[in-house]
């Protein structure tokens, strides 16, 4: 039998709890009805050697599949979606557009929310404050407006972006929208909003999520007693 | 007989030569030896319907394969290098390997220069200067150097991402390092220099290259004449 493990953090800061990329493959797993097991790291150890050794940069999710492993949530997501029978159509053609869409999400939407959620960040930093950010954020929040009205424009009316149906590209567009709501970006955007909310609603998601949040529930106590 | 278009700009100003990421499908489809026709954008026209339909985001590069399109570089690059013979391997565990190196050039790598290139434009703006920028920018560079730092220490003092030999995850990984060059980034880090250098001088590479140059030399006065 195929064992698959993911790693993930056994506990977060609250305004990540819910958001760690692992969601990502785990929720990729539950719709492919794949069962896998989790390797929790200990906050603070996700730089060691251990770590490194299966992702370069010091970062969860990365996933191992009968003892070989492999990292980034965009190339883990694909290959289960490769593999599976759920979420990547065959025909050539809408496979492509599912490809396009799945890097879009990754390399074209979610680095401009980055962007946004750093100067966030930083305004939050006492030596730079709102006022060392001001001058940059115009720039930055029109760019990530922009992207995310485009996405808005090439969805429409639909609820998918491929082939009218779930896909990939759903499921990482979704993961990234996520962020784009955290940082209040999608209140001029209802059919953004629509979309993630049903997507959001998906049983496979909702039993991802949990899966995330668990285990942040049971360490929290350890953490608190420590910080 | 299969027919490729690749979208690119007919001209752009000097200091976008040479780095749109047209030059990325360029040069995979140089290493696979599939001919290819390119569709050269006028300036100013990558919003119009046309282009949208095929790349929703008002960009460059698209590929369209017998008439079917397809966007972002990295499903172009990925999609060339599955049909191909060249760049990817195909032994499933070097192959996934693959796959995370190039999903970490785009989603681990890239963005972090995106936001360096984002700060140096705006410090340009006269309405938010160097001034503007400077109580963000150390923060951001700091990421960046992390990003570059963690990738060398991976690369070690191999030539190759994955597997003693040129694929995919270096042909990614090489464009995206020639932005962090442009931003001078890579002085502390000659491993990544001597990397980019060693992939850069490849003929498929070059070719290129010389490929996205030639048109804008033949199309600069007609714009000189524009502006
Ligand atoms: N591009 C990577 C990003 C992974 C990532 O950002 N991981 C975060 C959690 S969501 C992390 O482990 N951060 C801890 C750190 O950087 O030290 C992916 O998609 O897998
Ligand atoms: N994530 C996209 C980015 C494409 C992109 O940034 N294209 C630039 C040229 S390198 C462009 O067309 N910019 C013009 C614009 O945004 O109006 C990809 O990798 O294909």
């Amino acid at each position: 039998m195929t064992t698959r493990t993911v790693t993930a953090y056994d506990w977060v800061p609250d305004f990540a709890q819910g958001h760690v990329r692992d969601l990502r493959v785990r929720w990729a797993l539950e719709e492919e009805g794949l069962p896998y097991e989790t390797d929790l790291l200990p906050q603070g150890t996700q730089g060691k050697p251990e770590n490194l050794a299966r992702q370069p940069f010091g970062q969860v999710p990365a996933l191992t599949v009968d003892g070989k492993p492999m990292f980034e949530s965009g190339a883990c997501v694909w290959r289960i979606a490769e593999e599976g029978t759920v979420l990547l159509p065959k025909d050539t053609e809408t496979r492509n557009a599912c490809l396009s869409w799945h890097f879009a999400a990754l390399n074209s939407v979610e680095p401009s929310l980055t962007m946004m959620a750093m100067l966030f960040f930083q305004a939050m930093n006492p030596d730079i404050g709102e006022e060392g950010v001001a001058k940059v954020r115009p720039g930055i929040r029109s760019m990530a407006e922009k992207r995310l009205t485009q996405l808005a424009d090439a969805l429409g009316e639909r609820d998918h972006l491929v082939a009218d149906r779930f896909t990939t590209a759903d499921l990482m567009m979704t993961t990234v929208l996520r962020t784009a709501e955290s940082l209040d970006l999608l209140e001029p955007l209802p059919r953004l909003r629509a979309y993630l909310d049903h997507h959001t609603a998906r049983p496979a998601f909702r039993a991802a999520l949990e899966a995330q949040l668990q285990p942040f529930r049971e360490n929290a106590p350890r953490y608190e007693r420590a910080g």
